[in-house]
């Protein structure tokens, strides 16, 4: 038998804006158009976790998704939900907020979370037409 | 022969707080919640336009969806799309910006670049879950 | 101005059959189909909540979504939400639980729960394809 | 007791162009843009089908939902699904198959089918962004 | 020329509850909360299915939709649609039928019924937030 | 680290026939049947594009969705939206226009506008039910 992999969608909202604190103001805008307004923009951010592994022959489940519901709420939208991700977390203080780095993130706050023999994946959408994959 | 409507959905991001100046940060905090968090948090929004009329027996059209995409972008995505509602919009100095007065501002902006026999809605999706409908 | 109207999105999983107990099983079969079968089947309810009313010039509110999300919960999704709904509900006892009897019963349980001045709708999707409104 | 909506959504594939025979193909151009360009293109298009009435108290229903399967199978998807709307059927060769005409075709083809105490609405989605209702 | 992947959605509703029937009523409870409520709760599952292998050169197509429709209706939904898991089905008799069960039991059902050069993928949704690839 | 993709959604509506010219109207009906009637139907495809690599540490971005984007236009909207593919493109008059060997077209085109270090892949929607992968 294989692994099966479940998966969980939550969502945030929160607001950011991309810029590098290196740059001039105008290599910013060249780079980030309006991304890099000055007064910040938002996003509905849905969020799907996925995990792998191999059923409990018990209680044929991977994982609790009660359980991984808990998870994802304590690391991840209980810290992002209807903040400014450039100034009320630390995340972000110094990593700009683009959809890829908010992935990693995630994915980097959820992994210690997880047992070792588990496969971890995250979806981050940023718009019905804008999402990531973390890792590949 | 009845009226159609015709709908044309659009979409914008931006970000907003939810505060009535006139209180204190508590009374704030008390019935808005997280909503008014001073550094801002936001949304994608999506725009539903509704314009009912006969169509044009030469075209079949009620209205050309081309030139209400146009009229929707100069009013309302150009003016508010990647925008702190609050901090950079004229409309939202005064005005807390809830969806229902989103909705009914977009509805101002629309109404007078619409011929008065047509008919005017806006819906205005917050999220996936909350929603506004204007007029009722 | 006119009234604005805002709709709360919710979802319960139930488990349901269509019967009419005056009539034999093979009146029910014809009339019902396989949504007659003894064992029950099931259904992810979403269900839309719309409020219409004028907006509180204090706080751009028709109604506090966070409050009605509580009074839906209290009387709509804590009561259906993993039951089975001829089995484990005083509601469908002697009611078949049609689509169209689910959102009138809904109806009448979050009508009282709101002031008089306010307009009540609700939608309810069985399945995406399958959905009814209440009223029309 | 108020009316009850039932609504059913079906859908079909179909090509058309948008042109009116009595003008130049400039003029077609000019106002049907790239929608009018002459080898067509096509749409998977939604169709929503909304009968209001009340409900029959020995059944619960409206109207059965099969029922209405099958008359928008036999009047509207057998018709048009798979068809190319200006050359294959009889209904558009000399009307624009625009949204607009396209959903009052569909009504005047579903409204005999239905008894005279019911009301009958259509929502057609050329696209997720291009809907039409009808009646407004 | 890698190989393609075809996929296809088709749903059907069902009742069930999830219980280990060798633990107590308190251990299922504890486990399984108000999905192990006795009188059973229903989904409408969504179910997609993944083929993938080389198109053939007369056809263009890996494997024809219309056949895969017809298997996916012979295999799955005909034996779980408008049914109760738990009771009405050999599979699920000694089977808990978690997401991550019903995932494995169809994707068990599907792989004799193609071609052994042909990769097989299930993927399952119990609800909009919650579901299952197998294999991982 | 590893990989991120990013991923770009986008759409277009074209019309299409399947058929092999190679074969009789009779062995096309056979195995194309409705999707071979000889004056076409469309489609609204969604198109997917994946694209893996390493965030750049100036940026965060592992590719520009607005460069992304505009690439995306240049190569397949531009050149399909609102076409006939099997008259009105060179990649289609002599390749069937199926699903997969649109998604294999696609990929074709789009590959040697990015550079070699990334990775690519195609996700193409014909409907909401029939969707294709490239590569698998």
């Amino acid at each position: 038998m294989n692994k099966v992999t479940v998966c969980r969608k939550e969502h945030f909202n929160a607001a950011h804006r991309l810029f590098n604190p290196e740059w001039t103001d105008e290599q910013n805008e060249q780079m980030f158009g309006k991304c890099s307004l000055p007064n910040y923009h938002g996003h509905n951010y849905d969020l799907i976790v996925k995990v792998s592994g191999y059923p409990n022959p018990q209680t044929g489940y991977v994982y609790d998704m009660k359980k991984l519901k808990d998870i994802i709420r304590e690391e991840v939208t209980s810290r992002f939900d209807h903040k400014n991700l450039n100034l009320d977390t630390e995340e972000f203080r110094k990593v700009n907020p683009t959809a890829e780095n908010i992935a990693v993130v995630i994915w980097n706050l959820l992994r210690p979370r997880l047992e070792e023999e588990l496969d971890l994946k995250v979806v981050l959408f940023e718009t019905e037409r804008n999402f990531v994959e973390y890792p590949s």
